[in-house]
């Protein structure tokens, strides 16, 4: 980055050409709320030139106007590469009047031409049924942040930088969105951004002073507070403050250059001279008036710098005559006709601040990271995978072999530095601690002796805050790099809302041609619902699957590897796959192997099937029953109950069906990954009593079965809210899950069985209750279970 | 709150007594950690005598254990009230520990005697199946705080405090959780603590340098830098630092006794002198060693005062001879035989610093908040009924209906002060701010003359914060007052992992004898699915309603109110009752009013039903058809549907259903309010087609029937995750819920129709081609939908 060119600050002239510029964004903005005709306003305003339903905010749209505006004043000047994400993203209008002005609009739809024409689509469609939404969303240039939902702007930001030496990230906070946890937590950031292979973040907290109705908590402190506040997050704050719009150009060229020349300081001394101190990177608080250049008054009460401009200032303009005319005045105060040309071109004084290419805001290649995606560079599984001479002969722990493949991954982009592992400080407890041999977790902060693995320009990300490791991820991501989370699974849940939007945001990319595939974000559930020994019921919680595939189902994929190799394959393939939110469950705890390193490739591209080597039919008809199963531990539970079935009931023609990728139960209609209806009835028949052994709420299973021909005879046991700290057969006898009681439901399901069939549910009976007697005396597990070993 | 007295700190004596019951709580955290047998070191340690899994939290006990102490001594030397917020809740032993001591343990559970045997029960049941769970629980006496998933305690802390104003709420927060985004933005809750009508609140941040296996970021950042960041929070840092015990409980007591002291100060200037300046609240920075007391090092490597001395310290007793002998010196380090007498009471100097009686932390009402709760005043609702002479002819917007209802009820506790509203900035525009006329919106920091409705008194509570609103509102019901949160349906996605930890608390709360039940916690959700009209996709999900069916369901319930007067009759149901999570969905623009008060208080006790003058069944025989509802946007679509079958297809008998109570669906052994199957088919029948409209994901309510008889027979459209900016009207097309479509879904489930029936159709596909074409040139909805009414 060439930003080590200290300016004077702009001259008189220069400050005409940038309020030229603001004026023309703010006009385009207050256009874009109202109008549907006469957008130069060459002839007077009339309320059918109004649009009918006005939406639209306003209130937030000057203050980014004036940062759009003088971030192109500094990328020009010092041939910056920048990215913004606009933390305010209700103010849609602002952004796209700037990606209209830069041409980068026109250029991304060109039916949209920068002209009189496509000024009047430009307003038209925001906000118009079939046009574009009113925030700042995927199908807005320049942008990877849909700023809708509030919270996420600054980790988004810190993701962007990440192994972007070269790239500035603004991020534009508003006091609204600073109230939220997620951003509250996100300024902590700095303690992980690496000045030599990281670019740089530059926050700018816009103090407009209100959020909806009511004002912020932020602009309501003294400054001084707010000073402590951003000094205690790491910053070095730089204010600029104002109402008089010449003076504000003023401050802000002046405050940027500033925080661009400490910046490039910062990376300097800590790139050349090797310096290692953390930085104290600074903090623009940009303090101006909401609604700032609208109207002063409407209907005699105060708007301007008030909560009521947070929307649309004037509602009632198609029908109220003074509304009209007081919006035709506001339009007028910026003077249209000095800004565009008889065409309805912007003038070149008004582009006088405009950079060009790649460097505009609404056209560089970061903001749609496809375009800087490159493979990642996957090793061959055989490396890794763990040796299966015979199913369920020896147990491995899945993660921790997965942390050697992940190893492998960090070590081979060490120079790229394009893969990132996060999590809530959970690494080595998830057992993927390999990773560090490859790198270091990502620290700025001070350090002891006693530290290990910590290290400046690792990437392994840490922090005690998955909202802080979802945004990192999703910036990182985003841009157009790779990663992996990985995650207690009960406390997913804390980024549900994080991971609606970005699949939203991957639903609405996907449909636009211009939008390149990114990386999906893949998700390591661990530590999951069957093993929480310890922490019991509070961390006991399998409800992010559900969650996940209510969302787009081009965008969601679901799978519970049983073992370490399927879990090697289905990670090899959640790593290589695009533009999916790809969700793993997968056990830490010591687990039987079952199917050696082809045979579980096999079984991962086919999503479910059955395992013929663990059931008893002879191919020749239906099975009596199929014992189906889903997740590492109820596919445990499943093979001790067949072999239970077939030492105690050798007769009875059993069927194992192990389900990998859940969305596969789905019809082929509803999901991409979905089984046509003789699919699925190949594998559960149509009429054959089905036992379903699955990890998580039992009531999924049906909600993605229920239109199979088979369904009334599906039975599916899992986990019923039942949780506690115990041990991890208590866990499943508890909540029905456990061999014992999956031979019941056989027992239960299979009609014309033989009388000595009742003898063998009692022994069933009898054996959770000898479970009973013995855990409250050991507190262990019953040796016939702790030391069960498949028999095939 | 007699808490002016200043001493003089206490002296070497005290500070012996202090020592010996910290040593003494320290003792039995090791204790539970490792011991089942030979609790007092009668005889030497064997291995028989520990436990056969170690399970529970070392590092942060000591810690936890210091703080309890030292508020004993300062409750008792000012005879305060004091309830404390345990943040690490992982350390379970410390808190259990100190409740056994202070005599509140054995007298909640009297099979845990402060004696011998009870010290052996209480070590046994320590994470041991069947016993008490690992953590800070609802079965720990004193508690109001898991503790399991991090992030709440100081929301908490301040929903607890907020109108108690005799009450001190002390809560530590560690340094891992402060990590969090929720943790981070509670902190400006002293912008919300009214100094007269609240108490305190004191947090006290324990530095220990460590989360699971990295360093804490507060931990490492230079103090100054810490200091300012609580300064910008509002607080004035006290520091406590050290290693060495002595200087320790000497700094300690000295903080904590000038924090009351200036407590005392700050109430005493608010509520004597009328002192209305915020005041600037101390908070306690704790910095003491991770495992502080416990081994130094381990099998050669550093142990006390680094992240190995995270969960248990000394992993192989049982078989390694060398860790059983450093566990036999670290527990006798402590010198029991000064601690405990012969029959292993404590003894008197042990529990000098212990308060009497419900001052003791681990027998205040104030964490057993069922003891103080009051049936809240709540009015007729004949004064806030809409008169209803004929269904549909009228339009409310239901939630300000609602919003005279609880302006009511909001004026009828100005004294007792035990109800507040929170929402995150969204009252008025959720069109529920006749509440301000009750009771302005709590507000510390600085006003001007634009302001309105904020008041220093305030019990409307609105912080941009959903996680915020959460706690505050949790806390606040834990400790036995009312409430209610109103969100934006999308956004409450944010607070589902919240809402599981407090279902899960009250699971297991209602198994508790001892725990009285307290008001229930409840959900008004609006600006929903249907209605984003402005804000568009991000702000369009309705899936909150199935994270919250997966939790037990005896805590769970869901309402979809479809007008005024059902919204009245549910939320008049809500507020009285106990124990419960309800969550109810209903809109704020305009609804047609179909029920009257006695009609809609019928069918909401009946949860669904029949509404009889919306079909034309003559009663005599099933009908053709099923139209069922449920939500005010599926209503009116499924009335209006209704309407044109009845105009173009006389001859079909119609029933419509509408279900309030989402629950009703499941079957009567899963859910309380579950139908049985006679039930369910008395409204849906056995055979005939069902056409559900459905307010959320249509999967959803396959999931609830899919039991049901007449399940094959039911066809639900709903929620696709389909959604965009646009009108009301073509966000139900996009999702093929509109009354065209339901239309054409009668039309192709019911057999044998007349040959007319495909013309009418065509009739409703060209009437949706008709929408199309009108919103692409108009903007809006078509006429004929737009002034649509119902014609009974």
């Amino acid at each position: 980055m060439r930003n080590d060119t200290t300016t004077g600050g702009p001259g008189e002239r220069e400050r005409q050409a940038l309020d030229a510029h603001w004026r023309a964004a703010n006009y385009l903005a207050v256009g874009q709320i109202y109008l549907m005709g006469n957008p130069l306003l060459r002839e007077p305003l009339r309320p059918e030139h109004v649009k009918p339903r006005l939406l639209g905010h306003w209130g937030t749209s000057p203050g980014l106007n004036l940062v759009h505006t003088h971030l192109n004043r500094v990328i020009r000047s010092r041939e910056l590469q920048v990215l913004c994400v606009w933390g305010p993203g209700h103010g849609g209008p602002a952004v796209l009047a700037n990606s209209w002005l830069d041409g980068s609009y026109s250029e991304t739809y060109p039916d949209v031409g920068r002209d009189a024409a496509g000024m009047e689509r430009l307003f038209r469609q925001f906000s118009f049924p079939g046009g574009v939404p009113s925030h700042v969303a995927p199908e807005t240039p320049g942008s990877i942040h849909e700023g809708g939902e509030l919270g996420y702007s600054l980790s988004h930001a810190y993701g962007a930088a990440f192994d972007n030496p070269d790239l500035l990230v603004a991020c534009v906070i508003g006091d609204g969105e600073a109230e939220t946890g997620p951003l509250a937590a996100s300024w902590h950031g700095n303690k992980f951004l690496d000045p030599v292979h990281d670019g740089a973040v530059l926050p700018i907290l816009h103090l407009n002073g209100y959020k909806i109705a009511n004002p912020a908590v932020l602009a309501r402190i003294p400054e001084p507070e707010l000073d402590d506040l951003l000094r205690g997050y790491g910053h070095e704050p730089l204010h600029v403050t104002g109402d008089e719009p010449m003076a504000v150009h003023r401050d802000m060229a002046a405050a940027l250059d500033t925080a661009l020349d400490r910046i490039a300081l910062i990376q300097r001394t800590a790139r050349q001279e090797g310096v290692t101190e953390r930085p104290r990177w600074p903090v623009i608080v940009l303090r101006t008036p909401k609604g700032w250049t609208g109207p002063a008054e409407v209907d005699g009460l105060p708007v301007e710098g008030t909560w009521r401009s947070h929307q649309v200032p004037l509602s009632g303009v198609r029908d109220n005559p003074e509304h009209l005319r007081q919006l035709e005045a506001w339009l007028r105060s910026y003077r249209p006709e000095e800004l565009f040309d008889q065409q309805g071109r912007p003038r070149p004084e008004v582009l006088a601040c405009v950079p060009a290419g790649e460097r505009r805001l609404g056209a560089t290649p970061h903001a749609n990271g496809g375009l800087l995606l490159r493979d990642l560079p996957l090793p061959d599984l055989e490396r890794f995978a763990v040796p299966v001479d015979k199913p369920g002969a020896t147990l491995h722990e899945p993660t921790r072999v997965l942390g050697d493949l992940l190893e492998n991954v960090m070590e081979a982009t060490t120079d790229r530095r394009d893969f990132r592992l996060v999590g809530p400080d959970e690494t080595a407890s998830n057992r993927l601690q390999a990773v560090y041999r490859a790198s270091g977790k990502a620290w700025q902060a001070t350090t002891v002796t006693t530290d290990e693995h910590l290290d400046r320009h690792g990437r392994v990300m840490e922090i005690l805050s998955e909202h802080t490791c979802q945004g990192w991820l999703e910036g990182y991501l985003l841009t157009g790099r790779h990663g992996l989370f990985s995650c207690y699974e009960a406390f997913v849940h804390i980024v549900d809302s994080m991971v609606n939007q970005h699949v939203k945001w991957l639903r609405v990319s996907r449909r636009l041609p211009w939008r390149r595939p990114i990386a999906s974000l893949n998700y390591l559930l661990t530590s999951h619902v069957w093993r929480q020994d310890h922490n019991g019921f509070s961390h006991q919680d399998p409800g992010f699957i559900d969650h996940i595939l209510n969302k787009s189902p081009e965008a969601v994929r679901v799978y519970l590897p049983p073992d370490a190799n399927t879990l090697l394959s289905v990670a090899d393939h959640a790593l290589r796959s695009r533009d999916y939110v790809n969700v793993i469950v997968a056990g830490k705890q010591p687990c039987f192997d079952w199917l050696g390193l082809e045979e579980a490739r096999a079984h991962c591209a086919r999503g479910a099937g059955i395992w013929p080597w663990a059931g008893t039919e002879d191919g020749t008809r239906d099975p009596d029953v199929v014992l189906a199963c889903a997740g590492d531990v109820p596919t445990q539970e499943v093979l001790a109950a067949a072999q239970l079935v077939r030492h105690h009931l050798p007769e009875l023609s059993v069927r194992v069906v192990n389900v990998v990728d859940l969305a596969r139960l789905l019809p082929a209609g509803e999901h991409p990954h979905g089984m046509t209806d003789p699919e699925y009835d190949a594998l559960f028949t149509r009429d054959r009593p089905v036992v379903f052994a699955y990890h998580g709420y039992p009531w999924l299973i049906h909600r993605l079965a229920y239109r199979r021909t088979g369904h009334a005879n599906l039975h599916v046991r899992g986990y019923k809210e039942i949780g506690t700290t115990t041990t991890p057969f208590d866990m499943v006898v508890r909540n029905d899950l456990d061999r014992y009681r999956l031979v019941m439901d056989v027992i239960d399901r299979v009609p014309g069985l033989a009388v000595r069939a009742a003898a063998v549910r009692q022994a069933m009976e009898d054996a959770r209750t000898r479970h009973h007697a013995w855990i409250r005396e050991h507190g262990t597990d019953l040796p016939e279970v702790a030391e069960w070993t498949w028999q095939g």
